[in-house]
């Protein structure tokens, strides 16, 4: 095991798009890959209960996004890759560490606290539709990573607060019951380039311009050829720091293929031979993975052995830590 | 094992004072005792963490009250008797019940809401020196009372409302993913006759007027003495339905030694003598169980056994429940 930690919890979230791959994903296998460094990536199917609050939903929403990134390419073998639900010492946790929270770094927490903005706004009760999973799972996002010692957490910039609270909360234990917790510390991505949706504004579920990750190829290219561009006709300079054709284009292509599609851009290549382009280093990349995917999402019982052997190494790194933990606060002397 | 389960938690508060013996550990005591019922009887430590984060005290005051309730015969063959923090179970229930528990249920619990009132009094942010273990504990309780099937919870007036917040978890589970739960009922002790201390005022450490159940039979007797009493001189009759003495005396003498007191009252027995046979029923009657505290406190390991062995009971019916409150929620199809 490398000596540094570095730990994301990956949220069960419906159908992975481009957007996700691009964003999140890859930069995180290429993390993964990094020889310093001991990958601690988990299903948090447990966070994903304050808001998903039906059975097949749960159940299935786990096992594919574990057969997205397994199938992307992320090592178990490398990598410990665990669901959230196998490892319950995260929950003995994280009561400890909510004895060492005050409720007002709750309070202030940003995601609780634009929904109260927004029930402000409607005039209904502040606390509506909260419930109390939605209120407290930055303390459970603090027991997942310190409970691991982790070192880095990679986090969009909306997250950096979650990083913010369990340094706090780990600084309160360190200083009442003495150095126990490592300090985790956040990275933001540097390249959060917007990737680009259907009709050009990012890509996200909310504006339903995503392009899912594992359509069949021809689904694939009937999206990309309805990808809005704009007017400029054939044989007529385009920019491609402009367009989102090329924008995803370089995410899949080669360097050189990405100089040369520059050149074409130059010399008036139409937004049908963009696109297709476009669909053939995509649908190229993702012809592998898309197969392994559904090889595996049609074979769970494949993932679970994959998890829980994960869970067991996540365990074997946990429990130790949390007996050391009780033995802090004075469940053993 | 009886079809009733009746559960009680204990909190691990400091010495246990005579108060304490009858109005809580004996009735307690009884219904363990009952054929009718399943007792699970368990040291909330985890609970006592929102308040006691000092390890020596932490560990120290589970112990206590663990030798204290054997020590007044709590049978561990009959009842399950075991650690909270031994039953990991509770804490991943706990956050399931957190996913379904609207925060308005919390916000309106009635120890939060004290501390709140006591803020705005003085004038301090509301949630001053409130920690969430504090905020969430009756989530915690309800995970406590509802992974047992729990029958029967036995509770004082002042916890009503927990047993109350328990159900309405429950149910929002059971109508949310199908009928799991069974709704716990409470029972407020009918006999809730106020033991007196020192002083006359309910006995209570905040008064500081207790008599702690396990002193040295001199120190028993020097407290018993310095008890205060009226000022009717011996030899004039006392109204015994008035007196501080005769109220404990009656909780430890046998009937017949009650009605004798009674005739004696009537004749004017002075306090000193009063006293002295108060301090004789008292002490015959802890003699033992003073013993038997002692004993075991010298021997944390053997108390630690018996506590062993009810965590074992207790997970072997916690386990495969949670089994199935995973399933119903979808991390098992």
């Amino acid at each position: 095991m490398a000596e540094k930690i570095v730990l994301t919890g990956i949220k069960p979230t419906g159908k992975v798009h481009i957007g996700n791959y691009i964003g999140a994903i890859k930069p995180a296998l290429q993390l993964a890959d990094n020889d310093d460094y001991t990958a601690l990536y988990f299903i948090a199917d447990y966070h994903g209960l304050t808001f998903i609050q039906d059975r097949e939903q749960f159940n299935q929403l786990s096992y594919e996004i574990a057969a997205t990134w397994l199938a992307l390419g992320l090592d178990p073998e490398r990598a410990i890759f665990y669901r959230q639900s196998d490892v319950p010492e995260i929950f003995e946790l994280s009561w400890i560490l909510a004895c060492l929270t005050p409720k007002g770094l709750m309070n202030r927490a940003h995601a609780y606290k634009a929904i109260r903005e927004l029930n402000e706004q409607i005039g209904a009760d502040l606390d509506t539709g909260v419930n109390m999973g939605l209120f407290t799972y930055p303390i459970l996002m603090s027991a997942d990573i310190l409970l691991f010692q982790s070192d880095i957490v990679p986090v969009g910039k909306d997250q950096i607060q979650h990083v913010e609270i369990a340094r706090d909360i780990a600084e309160h234990f360190n200083r009442t019951f003495g150095e126990t917790f490592k300090l985790p510390n956040y990275r933001v991505d540097e390249n959060t380039a917007v990737i680009p949706g259907m009709d050009g504004r990012k890509m996200s579920k909310s504006y339903n311009n995503t392009i899912p990750l594992f359509e069949s190829s021809e689904s694939l290219l009937r999206l990309i050829k309805k990808m809005k561009t704009d007017s400029v006709p054939p044989n007529e300079p385009k920019d491609p720091a402009q367009s989102n054709i090329f924008t995803l284009y370089k995410e899949f292509a080669t360097e050189e293929q990405v100089n040369q599609m520059k050149d074409r851009f130059q010399s008036g290549i139409s937004w049908g031979e963009a696109k297709n382009e476009l669909y053939q280093v995509m649908n190229s990349f993702l012809e592998e993975p898309r197969q392994r995917y559904f090889d595996l999402i049609s074979q769970p019982e494949q993932i679970d052995e994959i998890l829980s052997r994960g869970a067991e190494k996540a365990r074997s790194l946990a429990i130790p830590l949390l007996e050391r933990i009780k033995q802090r606060i004075g469940r053993y002397l």
